[in-house]
């Protein structure tokens, strides 16, 4: 199949998310139910023997610059995976191999690499079971959202990126007319003729997470390879093979359009090989995509001046609890927000203020101890059944996590502890339930600090005021990726709104249905703002996509 | 006037500029024609008048954090201007000033910042005879040119900087509602409202050039402003009038909508107080944009990193010329550009690729002598009467203008030398022609530096294939403003715009009439590519708005 008649095949799809984009109403190309009345009976099965059939193996995927082998992943679950992945040795022998198809990839123009890019999410779709079940084996999400986050939704977002970026390349002409009047009437007109080309910046670097290996990483690979650019992917080595998945899709689709595979690259590593830091200041990469800790992130930003940096890093994500009319609905949604994959989201809440008086609720007064009672009590409800918890918990991504709220005791009153759970299926899968710590305003060396996992902290302060001052004060410092606001007050909401635009971070207001603060909706919700320090870039807007590329005009007298 | 009502008033002015950056068609919504047939009989007159009444005085500006004043400035014209400015001694009292307003710009929207800035454009066109005068007398340009490139075209480019932003600010919805249908046929649905709001980065810190004070600063400024960023405007010492001027009707249109004034500054300096570079590091700087040399542009770039650095610096400008049916028309074209100003503009070519064995003609095979000799022809025409010749050249901006072509004769072999031109009407302008230096390909040391100013070489090569491949080398690794190429040959012509867009420079191809490589028309051409080491931006793409703010959002169930 030509580029062009992959882009003539999808381009409703596309059209339909530009749209979205636009409107930012509900859309979704990719159904996110995994029912075999959507999928087909055999999907599961079929898409779980596929990730059984990879394991132990050689993952089958050359990459150039590589020498020997790796194989880097234990799943959360318990096991080791296995596959076998092409070691990078020789960095710059990599990126000159990404490089060789730049030039026809961007001579292909817009539409061409569009319609690959489409293609390439369709054939990812059809192994949306496969791909589940590595995000499943490598992140320690559960099934079910492995699914949705690290398989529609992602596809979803990927297509999100693809849209905006194919919506900045054609917002110029490929060529123009431009005519302008002589000075005086009648006089004759100065006519050229225009051309403009999108031009790559050079080789993107996307450094993958543990997490969300998919979620996080498709969006960049997908806005900087539908821009021109070769892409080389450096996935995290805990979590390897949801990538290693994903460019071997691209590769086969590359290929079968005419264009060199290699635009699109695995680069795996031993973790002590900083391969990530070796490829960053390259001079051949132009374009960083980075998700994790702030560390390395601020090391990129700092480091990696040659190229645009694009950093999803952490922060302590803020709810500020002033009072509610629904204190159960409430309870039940903060529970589901931290219990969901353990606390282990970039948009899991961690610092929740509330007036040291208690709150208001249509129940009367409660107090911080009844607040934290009806959390652990949802919790309870939720996760009281291991079978059914493990369904929401997932498993533990690494002992960094597990160490964290085994050690809890040691950043504050536990008012809710966590506990342990044993996977009905997976012995040595390691499991918690999540804990809730309470602090009180002075606390600020615990609470400014990101604790990735499942832990949040109840914080006591002098009432909502001084909440909301400290919600604007520790993002503006120390970022947020999410805020929430629970109040009946118009008055309270007001101030929660103008303090989460001074802040620079999205805010959830009185959520208590199926909606929950960690989640967020490609072509309506923005992931990250960029306007605070735990992300200086946002899935998606116009910033994410502009610098991709340049236009390049020539012209000439007609 | 409210900002809404100045929002209608220009409501056309802005779509028409919104559709022209689409199609790229010419337009124009600020005529060029100094005439009185335009702009009335005595317009001139009084704008002349408006500006001579303002030497000698104090500047009625006031800027917070300023202390005493700063006189800096004299005509290339040969007179000082003696106009006084508030000198800043606190950058940090400036820009907390500067700050103060930004909260309620923010909360005004995009349409009424964008109405105020719509409003400034028309009160500056106000003045443009007087703006025209003050541009003429700081950098030295012809009154014809300073009124065209310093007043109509610079109030294009800023419209067509802010018809961009308001683009980019209205893609998102300023609410949507989200209905997510439940997961059963039937089901209730899930409903959100969601808020989008755009929030600025931070103060803005506009540096201006020397050469072109209006047309390289508003375009950023207005970019800047009309995204909610308060804007410090920091003059060259040499040209601060033209942006005294621009704050003062900036201040004046902000305060009649109600708005703080200080929302736009105006930061004038002695030249040793060194003050872009202290206030370019300041925490609250996000944004800033330069134009200037590469010394300091790369020092910002590699030190300003709490900020997003726009910079426009300096590249080596060239022409290949393999062969071409119009040789007198050419050497005319090629004249023109290098005697436009003198040579200072950061668009004039200056290295001129040739075949050492000459190029083909209309009339046979011309060597490089003759063509040489062609061009100084042409000059000779342009420039053999010193009051013709003033009005296109202008006057020298800068002694070290004048010590590098004065000097010329250290660099090579010169071909058509420099000539003193003695101004008609001052007699202690500097004026020159340009001076043509014969060099080959081995010289890289001379033509790979730009040699800003009336200096242009003719450089031999071993023929076209090797020009191109000198270009492309060069362009890559010194970076260019522009390109152009000269041939009759279809293959050469297909090769230099490959080259060309691997260089990441905007290409003209044979030029022969009244457009030149050094001028590009809003709304049509890019100035500026971003893609290579002359700058990191351009007038005006995407990237050149999308990042000066970001979108926040709330949500809430409904």
């Amino acid at each position: 199949m030509t580029a062009q008649a992959m882009f003539d095949k999808h381009r409703d799809r596309l059209e339909r998310a530009v749209r979205a984009c636009e409107t930012r109403e509900f859309h979704s190309a990719f159904d996110e139910s995994p029912s075999p009345r959507v999928y087909g009976e055999s999907a599961a099965a079929d898409g779980k023997a596929a990730f059984e059939a990879l394991l132990g193996q050689a993952f089958p995927l050359a990459t150039p610059g590589s020498d020997g082998e790796v194989a880097t992943e234990r799943s959360p679950y318990g096991f080791d995976l296995g596959v076998t992945y092409p070691r990078v040795t020789d960095p710059a022998a990599l990126l000159e191999a990404a490089a060789a198809g730049m030039k026809q990839w961007r001579d292909a123009g817009p539409q061409a690499r569009v319609g690959v890019a489409l293609e390439i999410l369709d054939r990812l779709h059809a192994r949306i079971f496969e791909l589940a079940n590595a995000v499943q084996h490598t992140s320690g999400q559960a099934f079910v959202m492995a699914f949705q986050a690290g398989g529609a939704h992602a596809l979803d977002r990927a297509l999100e990126a693809i849209a905006y970026a194919h919506v900045e390349m054609t917002r110029v002409p490929a060529s123009a007319v431009w005519e302008k009047p002589g000075p005086k009437p009648g006089s004759e007109p100065l006519r050229m003729e225009k051309t403009y080309t999108v031009v790559p910046r050079g080789v993107a670097l996307v450094i993958g997470c543990n997490t969300f290996p998919t979620w996080n990483s498709w969006p960049g690979l997908f806005a900087s390879l539908v821009t021109g650019n070769p892409v080389v992917v450096k996935p995290h080595p805990g979590a390897v093979l949801p990538l290693a998945i994903t460019v071997q899709v691209c590769q086969e689709v590359l290929a079968e359009a005419g264009f060199d595979p290699h635009l699109v690259t695995l680069a795996a590593e031993e973790p002590t090989d900083r391969l990530a830091a070796t490829l960053a200041v390259h001079p051949s990469v132009k374009l960083i995509d980075f998700t994790g800790g702030n560390a390395f992130g601020d090391w990129l930003e700092d480091n990696a001046r040659q190229a645009t940096v694009f950093t999803e890093k952490a922060g302590v994500n803020t709810v500020v609890i002033d009072s509610t009319d629904s204190f159960k609905a409430m309870c039940q949604n903060l529970a589901f927000s931290f219990a969901l994959y353990t606390g282990q989201m970039c948009t899991a809440p961690q610092n929740v203020y509330l007036p040291a008086d208690g709150i208001t609720t249509e129940d009367g007064t409660k107090s911080v101890a009844e607040v934290a009672e009806g959390i652990g009590n949802a919790l309870g409800r939720m996760l009281g059944d291991d079978a059914r918890a493990v369904e929401l918990l997932g498993a533990v991504v690494n002992d960094d996590v597990r160490d964290r709220v085994d050690s809890v005791d040691t950043r504050g009153d536990v008012l809710v502890p966590s506990r342990v759970v044993a996977h009905p299926a997976y012995a040595d899968a390691t499991v918690r339930t999540p804990a809730i710590v309470g602090l009180d305003a002075a606390d600020a060396t615990v609470y400014e600090e990101e604790c990735f996992g499942p832990v949040a902290y109840l914080i006591s302060t002098p009432g909502t005021a001084s909440s909301i001052e400290l919600f604007r004060d520790t993002v503006q410092r120390r970022g947020a990726m999410t805020a929430a606001v629970y109040s009946t007050s118009d008055e309270v909401i007001a101030a929660m709104r103008d303090a989460a635009l001074d802040a620079g971070v999205a805010l959830s207001e009185n959520l208590h249905g199926a909606v929950f603060v960690n989640q967020s909706a490609a072509y309506s919700d923005f992931h990250g703002t960029g306007a605070n320090p735990a992300a200086n870039a946002s899935y998606t807007d116009g910033a994410y996509v502009a610098s991709r590329f340049r236009f390049v005009q020539s012209r000439r007298h007609l």
